[in-house]
């Protein structure tokens, strides 16, 4: 059965997610749709892309992602369907798909009537474009029946912020907050190589580097290389965000000892 | 393979909704169960029947649609099954299926043991006689195997709020908030027709109709018809129920110019 | 199709649920992914195993439940996989699985490398470990592949609150508040039994034994017998955690008239 994620910043508590899976169904009934989260903040693009480039990866091959966080909706931001590391990607040019676009193999405008829904709404693509788009490409259709190419220059792309190395010192910020308040930034693991005796400095506090949470027990505050090969800020049983008071955007850094 | 749908005020937090799919499958292994929303506000009947009405016809036909909002659980009112429309309804008979019986074709009480869990529970109908009648009928139980049928005029109606025209002025009202803190009217498009360069009247605010968000930028508010027809206050990049006051229940006018 | 349940405290905002699915759907595609809750209150073990228990039941057997509420993931606790009552069930060794050791049958510590992502990270056991496992035992893999078999002695067991009778007075706990704020009691139907004109003490009140919420109307605080067989105090179209003031841990008696 071929897999369809959705990610959207919709909520659970309109039937918005729930139709954009009937539509999906009403195309191909024999899908396997996967939530990945409907709670991005509302019209938050930064977050989602972030999301995305953190959980598509875990997704077979030729599983197609719908993200439709969407302030746009219905302007001149087009709707777009690429294909990029073995994957299908769906939803508004607007810098949602920044992380996958190194690796584009192809990209088109969706623009073919025959795979929306008739007479499309120009406030809920969601539903009358991208659910249709991704299930019929599920279904064997080809991007190029979607619509025309278009240049990978063309595309939107978010001004993502990526960590530094200058010497024996490594900078970043925290792009996301977990639910457990942990807080996540955008240095990865290999910045950290060739650094002596790191020691992470976040919220005006000295951090030790630990492989997992309950080394900082009991109650204590530290940092690891996290399950997406990303520096992480912790409080043990606690969090972070609070006890630290970190925030999205702020400063990380990593130095030799 | 066959759909299930599911709107209910249980929440997440509680298992109820997995313990539902737990013995829907067990019925039926191969059966899609699809999630419309659990958050209805706590035994808001009227807002589960607009969501209802909201949703079930993107599905496609012999869909089933189950749909829990029932603080008289146990009680005389009765637990019915019915067809209307080519979809299939399960839940009780409190009002909930209201914005479909003008197209009923066919309602049953389900009494049928053979169609419930045993010694069905007077708290949990959900589990023990909704989702098992559900389970069978995508099974291809026939309706009339659940109960003896019931007549049409029997059955319990919410009084729902309908906007009316008077004139070159149609009066409505806010009968959804949604996540996004738009405000959804009763008043459909339709109603608008003929009406000379429209202008809106809520909250004490004179708003412009337009096509779709991004034209109120920036920061505006406005109005349009949203993906379900209807007429909908927004606040670009914002939420129209803070910024303007809105509520539901509250009045909206739209008058000629 | 074979069933995988999902129990955790991860929440829906971040995409780890999502991404255990992908992992799943990675190894099986023709599995039944159903969600329990993913809001257990972060790091609390002892409401999860009560959400475990009161749920795994109403699903068939064979069906595979996956439990990460994991403060202790990385360190030196076990991941493991049982068998008991007909059904496998997966998580860490922290005593989640209290409820169904009486009646377990076999259990084993997942350590084959073949049926874990290649390396494992130290704070992300649910994606590595603990989904591939689930998603092997659905294909055929026995529990003994996973690794070698534990003493049942060794497993680590939560202290949970059992209720007592004494005499003419039974005394329990409140172990759960769900959603609509109704507090659920460790107190089973079955130690009633025998007490003369039950009546239930709980906050300070005097309360009535009902069969089912709407016989308590008007607004009126009750106790009855849930559909999970458990003595549970509620407050008619309300809440009776906040309208009584009831929190989990605090006492309930029910004693003779």
């Amino acid at each position: 059965m071929p897999i369809i994620t959705l990610l959207t910043d919709f909520g659970l508590a309109d039937p918005f997610v729930g139709v954009m899976k009937g539509v999906i169904l009403s195309i191909n009934p024999r899908v396997q749709v996967v939530d990945i989260t409907h709670q991005v903040r509302p019209q938050d693009i930064q977050e989602a892309a972030f999301l995305l480039w953190d959980s598509y990866r875990h997704f077979p091959p030729a599983t197609v992602h719908v993200a439709v966080v969407d302030p746009g909706v219905g302007s001149q931001r087009l709707p777009i369907a690429l294909s990029a590391q073995g994957h299908f990607f769906v939803g508004p040019d607007n810098g949602l798909f920044s992380p996958v676009l190194e690796a584009l193999k192809e990209v088109v405008a969706i623009e073919n009537p025959a795979y929306m829904l008739p007479r499309p709404s120009r406030t809920f693509h969601g539903r009358d474009i991208f659910a249709p788009a991704a299930a019929w490409l599920t279904r064997g259709v080809a991007l190029q029946e979607l619509g025309p190419l278009l240049s990978k220059e063309a595309l939107k792309r978010l001004p993502l912020a990526k960590a530094r190395k200058e010497g024996q010192r490594v900078v970043g910020q925290i792009v996301h907050i977990d639910r457990f308040g942990n807080c996540i930034s955008n240095i990865p693991a290999e910045m950290l190589q060739g650094l002596r005796g790191p020691v992470v400095l976040a919220a005006g506090r000295r951090l030790r580097l630990y492989e997992h949470y309950s080394q900082a027990e009991p109650l204590g505050a530290g940092a690891l290389i996290n399950s997406s090969g990303l520096l992480e800020v912790f409080l043990f049983r606690g969090s972070a965000a609070e006890g630290l008071g970190l925030r999205r955007g702020q400063e990380v850094e990593v130095v030799a000892t």
